[in-house]
């Protein structure tokens, strides 16, 4: 007799993204696929530096069991942190450390989602937080974008009629999007939340990731202006980005029940995060390396995002059509079909593989009514001249 | 309004313990309460220099995305570490990396966990393994020990009984319970997986920690002697109790089938564990220093089990009753009431904390008929003479 699995494992299918990743082990692959960050930008010397450091003053607590909250100077840290962004009122009890933003969504699903309760998302969203709500039973909702992110006034007729459990963004340079929420549609989302009783889960691993001006500031630091919105706010943030995801030190700021629900589901899912990881970006953060990190990562992916954007424009023509971004580590593009050219993601996919050059089609990041005609093109990892180069590849597969 | 939680969070209860721990904050407190190893004990150096050459020699790997099966270097050292162990035929392809071994019960009840599903697990047993399952909506059933363990004549009508979807057992020096199950009870398990055709969980985060001879070989590596149990086991191990719980190292051995679900499910928890965290690992692995670390560390605790066990024998006499742990962190003890002695495990906490001791009562760690009776003392983190002066002050509190 075969092992019978739990029911959940219904919700969740193999991803079609897994298949397609199998081929990126070609020789000579030039890939726009991949959602993580350049490890040649990975600041080596400051971790080393932070990490001895931990093991030098506080063995001890660096090595040994944590509470599951989090290490309390990284709480600290933290919460310093997100001041540093706009966010002034944050407390370390304000947050817990979480093993990566996945944890966050993880704790998120365990505490919140029932079988059958509806979530609204993005569509397109994070394909990871499709699957890890879909584990729990959620009926996802999605919510279109356009250029500036998701649409609030559809948001609206969503919350009205699905009553959702909770509504699940990334505000600033979404991924797959790449889009940017204008502060008008920040302040609506949130007086949304207000109106409908609606808990609202502000997912921001990007927004550090700024090429120009800095963003408007993030839902949670525009809920100080919102009355009674910071009670229905949820805000996930991480260091995968920006320091190392391999720390696996992510964050999550909840109103104090839901904080306490999750901690304690978090107690019986990894009893805490690595304290040897938090030590040691409690010291970094604490060694001020943090602000100089971000300056040369953000002027890196800057110059890369805008060689990708001219690129295309130059090698595609009107038979693509992206807003380019202003931060983040995706390009979110759409075939036109122009001049008969292939409108399909998928089958351009496998033509591009061919030609040499990898990304990953749009449609699997929609939780419903997928937009077939859609990519996602990362700009972090190759260089600028790698990237023209895949680009006209690109062209060539078109 | 209030948030609405999820149903599964009905299932879980804030724990007496808990509420226990509050009070060890109380100055000049001697504690057998911690289920933790002593700091003073991990190898600090060692930890450093592993941790320096995994970003001296693989800074990319040690601090980027990683698979979420685990790092591979890892899984060949825990592998080997395995056939040091006598399972001899482990592929580092037949295990994962977890966040910590709670992380493997996590994952185990994500992916097996109906609600309604019965799981046998031994009463007592862990604590987060009970909390644990019950979120995923699992119906415990309590198999009986005694001073050898699981008795296994029970657990077969047990499993006769409720075919459950697994058995959870902790067979080497058991928290709380310290017990050690004979080879041939050992046999008799796998057996009755094979016979029922049942899934047996083997956690096994003690068996390193031996005073004197080694223990009888593990379920998994005397799996090889009984034809088709190694299809229904799974093993969990884990570093944190011999090296440091800090980097939050664990892995779980099981049928590929198992093990596939199980990594679905662990991409969707946490993408994987800290890539830092596992290539430090491996890193010290690789240095050999685990066999000197391991030494060490069973001198140690062997002296202080010896100490806790003399001074209980002579300061408590008859009043208690135990038998005397072979490894692992904990004497598992009952009162006897004789000479009408306090006999409940509850009140004696109370009035040992009142003259400064504390341990953990044995209640919680049923999940069912609790026998009120017992306690768990710890002797890992009080040096000889502190544990000492703890059984003298256990004494006047009795």
């Amino acid at each position: 007799m075969p092992l019978q699995f739990a029911d959940r494992l219904n919700n969740v299918e193999t991803s079609a993204i897994r298949e397609l990743f199998k081929l990126l082990g070609k020789p000579g692959i030039i890939s726009f696929a991949g959602g993580f960050p350049d490890s040649a930008m990975f600041d080596v010397d400051g971790i080393r530096a932070a990490s001895n450091a931990a093991l030098d003053e506080e063995p001890g607590a660096a090595l040994q069991y944590g509470a599951t909250e989090g290490y309390q100077p990284l709480r600290e840290q933290l919460a310093a942190f997100m001041a540093s962004k706009g966010a002034q009122d944050i407390a370390p009890e304000n947050l817990i450390v979480t093993t990566g933003s996945q944890q966050a969504l993880d704790l998120l699903g365990k505490t919140l989602i029932s079988p059958g309760d509806k979530v609204i998302v993005e569509g397109p969203t994070f394909l990871a937080t499709i699957q890890c709500f879909r584990l729990y039973g959620a009926e996802l909702i999605s919510a279109p974008i356009d250029g500036d992110g998701v649409q609030t006034d559809v948001l609206e007729q969503l919350i009205a009629e699905h009553q959702p459990k909770f509504v699940y963004l990334i505000p600033t340079f979404g991924n797959p999007s790449g889009a940017l929420l204008p502060l008008e549609r920040r302040k609506k989302v949130l007086e949304l939340a207000v109106k409908y009783n609606t808990l609202v889960v502000e997912d921001d691993p990007y927004g550090d990731l700024y090429f120009g001006e800095a963003p408007p500031p993030s839902l949670l630091a525009l809920s100080a202006q919102v009355p009674g919105s910071r009670e229905l706010l949820v805000h996930c943030g991480s260091l995968s980005k920006v320091l190392s995801p391999g720390l696996r030190v992510g964050w999550m700021i909840a109103p104090p029940e839901l904080l306490a629900k999750a901690t304690m589901c978090k107690q019986f899912s990894d009893a805490h995060t690595s304290t040897f990881a938090q030590a040691t970006a409690a010291q970094y953060l604490k060694a001020g390396r943090m602000p100089a990190t971000l300056a040369r990562v953000r002027a890196v992916y800057a110059e890369r995002a805008q060689a990708m954007g001219d690129a295309l424009r130059k090698e595609l023509g009107d038979a693509i059509a992206f807003v380019q971004p202003q931060g983040g580590l995706f390009v979110w593009a759409r075939l036109t079909g122009a001049g008969g050219k292939v409108a399909d993601g998928n089958v351009f996919a496998k033509r591009a593989i061919e030609k040499g050059v990898a990304f990953v089609p749009g449609a699997p990041f929609f939780c419903s009514q997928p937009d077939n005609a859609t990519l996602r093109l990362s700009f972090a990892t190759a260089d600028a001249d790698k990237i023209r180069e895949g680009v006209a590849r690109l062209a060539r597969a078109l």
